[in-house]
């Protein structure tokens, strides 16, 4: 079996990790890379790593001919998405969007944080939300459509929404923490997370050496994160830049629910495990043991783990991914490899250079 | 005029530093520096940036006469400084301590933390706290006293609770913070912070693309920060490592004091700026700007920025410094510079590489 | 099918690729893993990166069942290698070793360069050369008997070798280069070519923002280059570290024999293709376009460049590798693929992460 | 005493530097820094290291009056140097060039390799060569004329020529080295090398992690260390890229004059002491050790170490510099103290950070 896969906007760091991942996809076929920027050119000449690999060059979305695919991943930004989606699912071609596009349940949400009114509000209620440890069912309602031919759509989380959700949601979600209170989050990403356009920001030199906070209170990932675990107006995320390619690492500090009796932090690190038991790519650290990014890296596992301030009554969540791997394209493959049928880690088993 | 120092365990990062501030300071004159294990070793030849800077080489603690000095600044692990302390006093010699021996107030909270019993508590009152920029007053008696030919004991504030007390510090003594209310310290150092020890996490490759929490609940420096701020039971402070020589990046999150009108950011950067307004070496950022740690270092400069969560009612302020200069050795000379009558930023104009 | 594999000094850093890629191969099964610091640790503690992959742990070498195996890699230090392969040999394991115990042909000249005389001399001459693009008969001959049912000695080539022969030997088999003239070798690695042990060279704060040759005349890579190369008191061999973690460059400098016309440097990339045409793993990259140590990170991949400064009459030919890779635990597999009789790049097949 | 200074070209990498080295000089005022793109702008806003130090905006080519200047650098791309350098020596004022446009001494080699005719012919015969270890005369020279009141130009040695040349010449100039032989030169440089504009060679995620040899066979820097050694046609120079910001490692091998008799290392170490005693700013290693760039980032030292293959009969010299300090700024004002009669290495004596 061979299930034919396009990415759109290849040439980008989640579209050409996409590239990456499918290639090497015991299941999938990739057939098509759009780069309108970089339309003939073989993609092992923009990224030598394909070397060797394949023979595959970038084309235009307009000379693609999307009909031959059974998935397309959009990997273009936020707007070329909700632009690009409607006409695919026309075609019958099933879509996985990494953009915000189909993220954010309330258009009205999304034009406030985005500034740009919703083009495809009709698509919105119809979209599985492509976070699978969080949200199986809509992923699985989507598998049965797309089982029965139908086109389906699927809207992938953010990177930070997926670390962060990913330590938050067994305590939440379990009634652990104050329904009332605000929660903390504290995330830090490598700057694939600032995207391949060359900027100050992207500079080796401006980002080497550095650490800073970005986009404080205002990061369009808030509303994202709060639709995901019922924050709304109850979340302080702050968003970190440090000197590393991949990785982001959440630190979610949650208050506990009032009145109820504290865990303790063998039962909380019990909790997660259990949470977590069918999930294979992700994994709860031992009590005392904190997630490193480099142990996630180039794959599509994250790591938890969890701790306890018993004085303060807060638990302490820290969650690690690549962000460019389960916070982006592997997420993707994931998502489609649900749709289509196959295990969620279907070619997602890639293990993380030890060091 | 010359004032003669040493420095105890000048072959670890914070003493190395220190000896390199030193030999360009303009009023101190650097004249021991000891490394039990570097004993005989020229300076330059263990760090090779002091090549043609100076001939000094490294003696031992037993060897070296520091009666020939007016200042002696400790480099040495806890316990080892207040084993060293006493004497030094005692011989009429003012030391500036970097370690965590003099800095808590009440000996037991030191022996819970430490987990051994204090062995100097007679010094403990006396001792000045040397985080100038908030703790003026001690260390303008200290100066006094010694002006007066006494030698005096500074027990300077760590890394993390430097950055994280400039951050706080106004926002706290100005009344607008909770007073019940729980802050939440979330800090990245560089890996300088983690001291010259090789071990397994200071091995490059394992630091190096790695993103980590560490000790958490369970460092050190909280009960620190907790005394400086007056947090006692209110603070979650989670520090992280990631990939940099120098830097760190505190960010606290702050709920406002119930009740009171909630400040524009506007007013919140003023009083910021007029907190620090006599500070040569702390630099509040414009409202929208935050601090980056590369921008201070290889200095003894602090830059703090604030942001402000009108619907959670969160104040988060940001503090950046070299963890190695206004974090430990830089902010050791400027309590010494205090001590010995100078302008506080003596020898402290270093200015940091733009890029 | 599966062929049962061990890795002895499995906790190293090249053990621990080894495991990694062994784990993922779709014909060895890692059956046991080695290190007698760590026995009964699981792989998993050790290395996050392993977390749900395996649950294998550590066994001393002593309880270790090697007979169980088929092919064991030692990745232990030279002298542990020659002490450990005869017993395993003997059992009728056959061993892949990467240390340098087995490369060097005249035992004199090992104990030259390692001061230490060699223990296993009479398995010289029958040990395969482990750099299959350079040695395939060797291999060919090896992978006869190992089908026979005997055991065989395979001596893996050494980081820099690899890197630097894969360049150099084209031209040199070709009869371009002088062969009274000297070879010029710069070469730079990564820090996990430092091994895992924590010195002051492998500290973070020493090896980061920092470029320094090393063992400048003395590193114990010279006689293996040499001896691969026919390079016997002509070659310049001179290391340098920089900082990253995985890749090695060998920029190669060698002149063209006299008398001979100077080749285009279209016939050269031809000539260079071809020889490389039937290796899967080696790919050399058009004129005018150098080779990218960060393609190959984390693969069994080089990738190699060739240039021509005729007016110096120089043949400038680069070569980039994973030093962990196709320099250590990835060029182990490639053999074992071969003596096994499996395509050499059986489980190699690894994609780069093209940022 | 203040010597008014000005820089063209402040806002990019070479010129923030020297911003930052004029700001802390006792003898230079820095009284103009232009960059036609951020008119207007802080240095403190566009570089946050000058928060507290500088109110000095940028301001443009145009609206600055260079008249109120003893001195102007001009840290501009070839090409708008020798455009800038007319006007400004008409008015009288004395000129630093950091670009290539006044180091080359023929305009026809100019012409070849930066492809454009040379436009201020008739002032490279009387610019002075910015590099002093090597070419005092012609400062000394220019000192004089700038004492009597004649505005002079100082064309600066760029980054590789100043290492290469530190490291080779004392072997060169001593007769050491085979007049006929060729010299290769390896050498490696941090990004900032660069420079500032942000590129996909300058993208921190394509540059870090990764090790390249670029321009080879094509780099503009050839003809320069050409004509600085004596090497013309006898220079084979490969440069490469590596992951750190500030840095310069350029190892220079030498065949020795054939029939002369092989120097001892001693002695070669000794010739190269000797060949430096009266300079300052650069240091030589003892025997066997090898210098690091981070001994000299941020500074204007350079150190150089010399070794010996005696069978090959080669010498290897590494010359260790900071590509913006000694490389570009640090040099240029080292230039600027010499001609306006200060101590060469006045304000210039800063100490890397040890670590």
């Amino acid at each position: 079996m061979s299930i034919k896969a396009g990415v759109v906007g290849a040439a980008g760091f989640a579209g050409i990790e996409l590239c990456r991942i499918l290639l090497a996809h015991p299941e999938f076929e990739l057939v098509a890379a759009t780069s309108d920027a970089l339309d003939g050119t073989p993609l092992a000449e923009a990224y030598p790593a394909f070397c060797g690999v394949t023979e595959l060059a970038f084309s235009t979305h307009a000379n693609t001919d999307f009909a031959q695919c059974d998935v397309v991943f959009l990997a273009v930004p936020h707007t070329a998405a909700m632009g690009a989606a409607p006409e695919l699912l026309a075609q019958g071609v099933t879509v996985i969007d990494l953009s915000a596009d189909f993220r954010l349940k309330d258009p009205a949400v999304y034009e406030q944080w985005y500034k740009t009114p919703h083009v495809a509000c009709d698509l919105l209620e119809g979209a599985a939300f492509g976070l699978p440890e969080l949200f199986a069912e809509g992923l699985a309602k989507a598998a049965a459509q797309h089982a029965q031919g139908k086109a389906v759509l699927v809207g992938c989380a953010g990177c930070y929404p997926t670390a962060t959700s990913l330590a938050a949601a067994p305590a939440i979600r379990a009634g652990l923490v104050d329904p009332a209170g605000v929660v903390i989050v504290d995330a830090i990403s490598g700057i694939t997370g600032a995207g391949k356009k060359a900027t100050e920001r992207t500079h080796f030199c401006f980002a080497n050496e550095n650490l800073e906070a970005y986009g404080v209170g205002t990061h369009r990932h808030t509303p994202e994160i709060e639709q995901i675990l019922g924050l709304e107006g109850r979340l302080v995320f702050t968003p970190h830049l440090a000197p590393l390619n991949r990785g982001l690492l959440s630190t979610v500090t949650m208050p506990l629910a009032p009145g109820a009796p504290t865990p303790t932090i063998k039962e909380l690190v019990a909790l997660y495990q259990d949470f977590y038991a069918e999930s294979p790519l992700v994994e709860v650290m031992p009590a005392g043991v904190q997630p490193k990014t480099a142990s996630v890296a180039g794959t599509n596992r994250a790591h938890v783990g969890v701790a306890l301030h018993e004085g303060a009554r807060m638990i302490i969540a820290t969650g690690a991914i690549d962000n460019l791997g389960k916070g982006a394209a592997g997420q993707a493959v994931q998502c489609a490899n649900i749709v289509c049928g196959l295990p969620q880690d279907c070619g997602l088993s890639m293990i993380s250079v030890p060091v």
